[in-house]
């Protein structure tokens, strides 16, 4: 095996940060340490557009202590952009790489939601984490509900895909656990459907908590973020502005309230939470996914070391077994490019539920949760 | 020392739930069953609403196991209740009682809200849990603000009291750390101050990270939530419906995004998140405050076998010193009603920020927080 010709480094991070989007960096600079054809890793700050403002810091030699401390760190510790490179921006990158020698790119991220798993992936790192957080919200959302019953509905991240709305199904642990009614993408919801599926929830248990994902749309295929107001924001890819506000999930409340009559005329009580940027940056990792995101970075660095390799992108597939274990592979840049991967439609159960076969493929990422307890054990 | 007669005792849990609150339950579960003078724990359903409805479980039994579990659940696990019983509504408590056979009643909670401790407590527990989480939440948050930079709002439990909000300050490590500005109720805030504070950070850092207390309220002296809408609902205690709603996150960037031209006419981008319930029911606790609620709900029960006791709410109080240390205390329930503790005006600085005594105060409370890093140590 011939050997790689020797040249600096860049590595960017881009897209909405995970919790493990520091992992993969730590990989890599750990990696990069072993490895002779790296001379200099330069650390574009804010991803592309660190790489064209020439604002990059030197990282190959991060002490030990002080990477391990940074992979903990939520967020993205270089900085991410939301920038999408045109032409134009592209030729400044490539005079960029000219002018600091740099013959091999790392990028962690680029995907614009940490909702979606590409097409090619079992799941992406940073999943497991949000689906964590998501799945730890809802067991202490359904006991405070429980405690004080009402409707309650919380808003969860996923534009087109209802990977992180599902995981809140492992929130069940007993009979008549919640959340009781899920809605993902996927699964278009006319606002016929919503009101009567709370109101036989309701009927029946006297209260009733709701996950639905912020990218959920009606049945002429026009998310109901959208069709509730003409005025919200649209980021630099075309996105409605979703998380950073809590208007859908006031928008839900009030048609709850407006449409659905409680027996005896008694005021309902409804509220809405929206989980919000806390999803992927609340300071908790799935120790699973932690472990994953830093091995992505790590095999990348690997693969750059091999002559034969030009590019690609490092996924993940489940080795198949009773027990979880993933490998990684290479796969060329083309086949992960801007496809969302969506929820299999056997996951989603009458549109308004999510089925044991997901519980199963999504426990394992997110590893363990509380233990809790009830008095109903004692009947 | 005279015997206490026996009898059966009655245990309910009321107001806003906390993390620990079923520690406090099972504290008085595993103090009963080392007296004889109570001979079955009756826990209410829903608090003073089970007494009158004569809805009880006997838990004088409960077996260990269970009870360790049920300590770490989220809210409270007998149900809880926002009833505020009139004169009519008491005799009906004193018929179940005396039909019952109840002597002795203990009632946790009782406090319409997590925010505030009575006067009388140096903090009343749940308080320690519910600011780590928002600690927690703000390091994440500013984390993903300085990797995507913008303005970042944050709106926080608390009606009339700062106490959760301030906490927040101990997200700070690193010079120019978010938040960069704390409101709490105490300080009326003036929209002009808001704006004008918020440019000033902006213009400096090219981002703002913001805490803010749902109860904060203008220099009128009317709540800003208030002022926003006349939609308002309000709950059976006469308080404004300010958890469960996204609404006043949203105003108050709507405000900044029409009031602040940034630089260059480029677009600002202002989100907000509204951490609502998540703030007492997300599943992880303070060791120090699940510790002590644990301890109160023992100390109730050894406080219920001395004659010379007839009622009264357990307080803690702390014993000077350099370690952290409290005492708990008897205290007449004449000196708890119906107090708000406001935070001392010596902890808010500029009326936009937190002093560092207060991060004193607070830190015992809340526990060790997440190691962060990053690359600025290496410069």
């Amino acid at each position: 095996m011939s050997e790689k010709r020797k040249g600096n480094a860049v590595i960017g991070q881009s897209g909405g940060p995970t919790m493990v989007i520091n992992q993969s960096l730590v990989g890599v600079i750990q990696e990069v340490q072993k490895h002779a054809h790296i001379e200099r890793l330069l650390g574009a700050r804010h991803g592309v557009r660190g790489i064209i403002d020439n604002d990059f810091i030197d990282i190959k030699n991060t002490p030990a202590e002080l990477a391990e401390r940074i992979a903990l760190t939520p967020s993205a510790a270089l900085g991410s952009t939301r920038d999408k490179p045109d032409h134009a921006y592209c030729e400044k990158i490539f005079k960029s790489f000219e002018k600091n020698n740099v013959r091999y790119f790392f990028y962690i991220g680029g995907n614009d939601s940490c909702d979606t798993a590409r097409s090619v992936h079992d799941h992406t790192p940073g999943y497991g984490s949000a689906a964590r957080f998501v799945a730890m919200a809802m067991i202490g959302d359904d006991y405070d509900n429980k405690s004080l019953p009402g409707i309650k509905i919380d808003v969860i991240m996923g534009r087109h895909a209802g990977f992180l709305t599902a995981a809140s199904v492992l929130a069940r642990k007993y009979d008549n656990d919640g959340p009781h009614l899920i809605y993902v993408p996927e699964a278009p919801l006319s606002m016929e459907k919503f009101i009567g599926d709370v109101d036989r929830v309701y009927s029946k248990l006297g209260r009733c908590l709701i996950a639905v994902s912020e990218g959920v749309s009606a049945p002429d295929g026009k998310a109901w973020a959208e069709k509730m107001s003409e005025h919200l924001e649209k980021d630099a890819h075309g996105n409605l502005q979703l998380s950073g506000t809590g208007a859908l999930g006031d928008f839900f409340a009030e048609q709850i309230k407006s449409k659905l009559t409680p027996p005896g005329g008694k005021k309902l009580r409804v509220r809405a939470d929206t989980f919000g940027y806390l999803q992927r940056s609340y300071p908790m990792v799935s120790e699973v996914d932690a472990r994953e995101g830093r091995l992505v970075g790590q095999v990348a660095v690997k693969y750059s070391a091999d002559p034969a390799v030009t590019e690609g992108s490092i996924a993940m597939r489940r080795v198949a077994g009773s027990e979880y274990k993933i490998e990684t592979f290479l796969t060329p840049l083309s086949t992960v490019a801007r496809e969302t991967k969506h929820l299999d439609p056997s996951y989603i159960v009458n549109g308004n539920d999510i089925s044991d076969a997901f519980k199963a493929y999504v426990r394992p990422l997110v590893g363990p949760l509380p233990v809790v307890g009830s008095f109903a054990e004692m009947k």
